[in-house]
């Protein structure tokens, strides 16, 4: 697809509609808020909001639709939750049955649909103030880990808090910590700061999930509360049904990454 | 009661479950963070969520408890709510029916608790920064007016939002707003500064609720989201059954209003 990093959200969600971009969204829409998708059925509902009202570092939650909506209302004005994200996992009891390029057929009256935002944002804030982002400077999935930091439980979801890491220069950490304290609803100021092994990390060189990345002389890592955490305690509670985004292929909002750091 | 003033919270509950308090909480336990209370029924309790949710700025959750829980975990480790507030009302169909010391007789296992946070952990911090509180100086209640400013509907919940007044020196208003934007979980930022009637107030001499106040001359009138906004859209809503705190006599919560204020 020739220039579709030029392109505004509307264009690319319509294009995605049309079948014609499946791809990861990373880079698309430079600005604008991308997000997470989370469907359960309207039983574990109240549950899950609860876990995010919980755990708000983690499971930031920018639109939440009534039980059968699937228009949202608050990211933006003409999309269709069952067609406008490249490509959806189906998993059933926590196993993941089958990837889709749309959910209209299997659309049902009690699915609650979880919108919840995703550190894109905020790390184009840091390279704007001449933060490294390591991994995207090495064309890398950033560094996941499964910490001993354990999420609040709210009815049956419960479980531990994934984070990711970047490497920070020390004389820069203040600044990352500035910057991303800002971006509340996009999972905000650090967990943690310096040795992995406070939190349970025993090598840096091994995440659970992504890639591992080059820690320079003198940087430090920081540890963000890393948006898989909802999704790998949904998985856990093993509910009948649950429809995710596939990783990397994110809802493309119209909202702007400066409007989320509003207070 | 002598001396009230200088116990701690636990203490004061204590006190408050023995049937030895039962008056407004006002200067109580100065530094710590006084909740609003609303009780409602499980099959109420995904669209309130939903609601606080959409509108945290009038309804910002300190902590929700799981149908029939009536111990708190986050704002204190041994308190009970159906003990531990000076007043309840109970409300049917959205009519006061009663007010009561304790709601242990009447608790069921589909009550479900919400706890707010409540304006006075920025004002606290106000006065400590110079910014003087009118109301405070001349011991009137806050004054409070209904404004055409929507909520975000969820469910059966929809209305105005209801907001506070405080008359701030015009050379005070950008301290103000820094300050409260700290206190995102009470309230936060203002929601509009000066000209009344651009969020539809007719009168500041005449609020909806509380006392009318001073307003010197370079005051702005610098409006805030209240707690009273959740109550007014659940009785709107004429629930079979709802429980609050009587206006004034709030839950003292065992945190600090300074932990409030970190991200």
């Amino acid at each position: 697809m020739k220039n579709i990093d030029r392109l505004l959200p509307k264009e690319i969600r319509s294009l995605i509609r049309k079948g014609k971009w499946d791809k990861p969204t990373a880079g698309l829409a430079m600005g604008y808020a991308q997000a997470n998708l989370v469907i359960l059925l309207e039983k574990y509902a109240f549950d899950f909001l609860l876990f995010c009202q919980r755990n708000p570092k983690p499971c930031p939650l920018l639109e939440v639709l009534e039980p059968g909506k699937y228009r949202t209302e608050f990211l933006s004005s003409d999309a269709d939750i069952r067609t406008d994200i490249p490509r959806y996992n189906i998993y059933r009891e926590g196993r993941l049955e089958a990837t889709v390029k749309e959910i209209k057929e299997i659309w049902k009256s009690d699915f609650v649909t979880f919108l919840l935002g995703c550190s894109f944002s905020f790390e184009e804030s840091l390279l704007r103030a001449k933060v490294p982002v390591r991994h995207l400077e090495e064309k890398k999935n950033v560094p996941m880990f499964i910490s001993n930091i354990a999420c609040k439980p709210a009815g049956v979801f419960h479980g531990p808090m994934v984070v990711t890491m970047r490497p920070i220069p020390a004389e820069k950490v203040n600044r990352a910590v500035q910057i991303t304290s800002r971006y509340v609803s996009v999972h905000g100021a650090p967990v943690h700061i310096g040795d992995p092994k406070k939190i349970g990390i025993r090598d840096l060189k091994k995440p659970d999930f992504g890639d591992p990345v080059t820690i320079q002389k003198g940087e430090i890592p920081v540890f963000w509360a890393c948006g898989v955490t909802p999704q790998a305690i949904v998985m856990k509670a093993k509910p009948d049904l649950c429809i995710t985004h596939t990783p990397g292929h994110m809802f493309i909002s119209d909202l702007l990454n400066e409007e989320l750091a509003a207070l």
